[in-house]
């Protein structure tokens, strides 16, 4: 065995925070059989993928070896941790392992794509364990923001690998289990090759706080309340969601869910037994009903989603319910970067409505679900592994992990997406550079993220597009003269003429001009009818639009 | 005089932060004699303004109203106030008058419209005053990030009102003119009717910290760095420029100034004798023959900016320099929101150099410029004006200012941009609605924003564009058959056929089945055409391009 050799592969989630999927492999260099950990999902947005539904992992390097994969693992049910199983099954077509919280959600999404519930199979917490190829894999329970939450332990014949998952230090997370050191330094006690850490909270200076700390503040802020109360948090945190919904039933009101996701979590989390004790629910029509005083909705959309419950009551009145002057609406979540704008907008349409708007600024009303720089370092300690592979982090986040644990005096390296890493050496190594990437699920078509056609969209944004059209008859002579089309340009600019005769003056022009040698040549006309139409427009209206050129030939 | 009245009208800055633009006015009621109060702009997205490259307020109302119109008056240097009097000037020419540093950079704003530098009157501080129509105006000195900030005092018959513009209470500014509460109470002492006040921190509990506090920290962090520093922050911080300086002129440091607003700033400064004592400057032709730990670099793009300094040395070699490993990199700033992902992605790409980045996570590294809840309180009891009116907010921060004035006991009104607000009464009146809105700056020609250029840019940019092209002839009878050209789409979907051939077929199946009643009508064949295209690629790709139809009649 001396010539196989363990490695470490990400194809999403290192040097960026979303879309994780990681590989391990063991075996002999280019044979080694492989388990994917994490198939999840990034967001789009409209600087750089306008259009877009969802950003997967580029798969085609686990599809070119998909008779060398045994199975996929998946850590927890957050989006960018599951979000791509549904996605992906089809291409891979592996046994999906998961606890039971996270099978329900992961089975929810086969169905949309039609794959039945036994492609995922559900796995107890450590110390059972799945044998697949030369791995041995348990879920090591561990607190997160989600319930279930669960580090892998990978046993594999060059040493066991902790895989973090996404985690933190809490030991009262009120759903679902609690950080456990004891436990995890059990599992440690024998040596660690190697801990593959979440990054995310690396650059957070002091210790991460535990969920329960939000109830009081949270159930003083729902008391004192009088009219009606609106809480919105990610649906997939379960604590948060119960700890909202128990502060509004010892207020003496009724909860309301709204948001799909919102009764899908609550839902999956009572199936599989997760949560229990959740307060009586009751539906929007009933909480229409109801005296203001007596009710609190808990919505989606704590990310300004324009779907989403929390947009949807900003607007208007949703599923019959309108908020009022005098209403509360707290954010209980964190706002991630990029969304900012549109929570904004939300605060601002709930204030025209004359709602209360309370949301984290102070850091009463939310915490993390990652662990913090000195929590990272407590886990380094317990675990005390032979090398740390910071993951789950944009590149600066890895980076200043691997200077933490290199300050801590152990071995780490920052391996980025495509990077292939020996992990069964002393130290580890590069050894293969894998190209990697993004996939765009655009409608119903997945679309590579180079294959420019986003890049044409951000165009067309950017400068307008023009549509040339001209038709030439059997002989190859200019039929009628060129006309214009525009889509996103003024109408009028420079001249106070319209656009559209300007360019059709010039273009017929360019046509009166043009010779045999151009008329007869396809790429040359289109060519000198985008130059003109740039030109002119540049000259109008200080901006070169998009241009298509339609040449017809009577022929 | 009694049918006379005194009126404030917010066209821009009411309901947002940014594009500021303020009218008082007095006389008779539509007859009121007006001066205006700040021209900026605000910038454009990707979300909602794509391809725009500024946004002005719209001046309609201005316009039409001009001859009523005494001055403009601008309070300070920052874009969001005097970015618009270039863009603005010939449509209203009316007389700009400021103080010496901020007509400095009004001027340079109107020389690029190739106006002269007379059409700027300038205005020592307070107890100078300046007489137009009704109007006594006076620029009372206040602290702020920028050098001489001023609130204005605005004399009319019927009674003083103090316009505070952007400010801070800072007894130590460095540069400019410190708060000074002796002076704010002799002016307000006869009875202010009102206080039109900056709103933005009122969401900010503890009061602001001066701009003095932050050199310590900047200081030991310059002194301890070992291989080049760069530091970004606002151009016309010009205080906190020649803090950074200083420190790294003590730890023996060249100071490099990059990027234009930079030079600019520091030049109108120095040239308006408000910044003296500033470290000597080298080119970077210099600074990059200088060994690394001997140089520091000041440079824009604190926002992440595309194309700015930070930007460009995120991305490589800029003007000769280029970072590496070890050097470090501080941004003494606060990410503006909307603006996170474009500052993130310069930390990452300087964190793939192997640069260390530093920024103000901790609260270290920079302070407001705005006066934080205390602050307007303070501002309130010194002032003790009979109303309050809240301005440069989004609605949440107008309407916790309202609810903050009343807390005091004092009158508040929300007035949002296009609110005329009669101030001459004992309470704060809405006494009409004015049409306002936005305009847009794109390439060099204005545009509404509600013209529908920008929604179809946007519409591109999420559906993509599908042109379709038919002929037909003299009879009215289709030549050939419809073709398409596509933009932005998926070159296939669900057939795996190309999406063009699919589209064509079906489009040339309907205009098979076409009878003489659509072919002979543009309107139908158009519509017809159209349908079929969004429909064909729904069912291929789940998605609805736009269809531009391009119908040719040879006739």
């Amino acid at each position: 065995m001396s010539d196989s050799r363990l490695i470490y592969l990400p194809l999403g989630g290192a040097g960026e925070i979303g879309m994780n999927c990681y590989v391990y492999g063991y075996g002999k260099p280019g044979e080694e059989r492989l388990i994917v950990v994490d198939m999840g999902v990034t967001f789009p947005d409209m600087d750089t993928t306008p259009g877009v539904d969802l950003i997967l992992p580029d798969i085609t390097w686990l599809k070119e070896n998909r008779n060398r994969i045994e199975a996929l693992f998946v850590t927890h049910a957050h989006e960018d941790h599951v979000g791509a199983v549904g996605h992906t099954f089809d291409a891979l077509g592996v046994p999906i392992y998961a606890r039971a919280f996270t099978a329900n959600i992961a089975r929810g999404k086969l169905a949309e794509y039609g794959v039945e519930g036994q492609a995922v199979r559900t796995v107890s917490a450590w110390p059972e364990t799945v044998t697949v190829g030369p791995f041995s894999v348990g879920f090591l329970p561990i607190s997160h923001s989600i319930p279930e939450s669960s580090a892998l332990v990978i046993d594999t014949p060059a040493g066991r690998v902790i895989h973090t998952g996404d985690f933190k230090l809490d030991p009262t997370p009120l759903v679902g289990e609690a950080w456990d050191p004891a436990l995890w330094e059990s599992v440690a006690k024998d040596g660690v090759k190697a801990l593959v850490c979440d990054s995310t909270n690396v650059f957070s200076q002091h210790a991460g706080r535990s969920e329960a700390t939000v109830g009081p503040a949270v159930e003083k802020l729902v008391s004192e309340a009088r009219n009606m109360v609106v809480a919105t948090t990610f649906a997939s945190n379960v604590a948060r969601v119960k700890t909202l919904a128990e502060a509004g039933d010892r207020a003496g009101r009724s909860i309301c869910l709204l948001g799909r996701a919102m009764r899908r979590m609550i839902e999956a989390a009572v199936e599989t037994g997760v949560l229990s004790g959740f307060p009586k629910v009751i539906g929007p029509e009933d909480a229409a009903q109801l005296p203001r005083e007596n009710v609190m909705l808990l919505v989606t959309g704590s990310q300004g989603e324009r779907r989403a419950a929390s947009a949807q009551l900003a607007r208007g009145k949703y599923n019959g319910i309108e908020l009022k002057e005098g209403d509360l609406f707290l954010f209980s979540s964190k706002t991630i970067p990029g969304n900012e704008r549109d929570v904004i907008r939300i605060m601002n349409q709930l204030s025209e409505k004359g709602v209360d708007v309370v949301d984290d600024a102070m850091g009463d009303y939310h915490v993390s679900g990652h662990a913090n720089r000195p929590d990272l370092e407590t886990v380094q300690n317990l675990v005390k592994p032979q090398m740390v592979v910071p993951m789950h982090g944009e590149h600066r986040h890895l980076r200043e992990h691997v200077k933490l644990a290199g300050q801590n005096g152990r071995a780490g390296v920052l391996a980025v997406n495509g990077m292939m890493i020996e992990l069964s050496g002393n130290e580890p190594r590069v050894v293969e550079y894998i190209e990697t990437g993004r996939t765009y699920l655009d409608g119903s078509v997945q679309i590579g993220a180079l294959d420019g056609i986003v890049r044409d969209r951000i165009r067309m944004a950017l400068n307008g597009h023009v549509v040339v059209t001209v038709i030439l008859d059997e002989d190859d002579e200019p039929l009628g003269e060129p006309w214009c089309d525009l889509m996103g340009l003024p109408e009028q600019g420079r001249s106070h003429a319209p656009l559209v005769d300007i360019l059709e003056e010039d273009l017929a022009q360019f046509m009166g001009r043009a010779g045999g040698k151009t008329l007869t040549d396809d790429d040359k006309l289109e060519e000198g009818l985008r130059r003109v139409a740039r030109q002119t427009a540049m000259n109008e209206i200080g901006k070169k639009p998009e241009v298509t050129v339609v040449v017809s030939r009577l022929s």
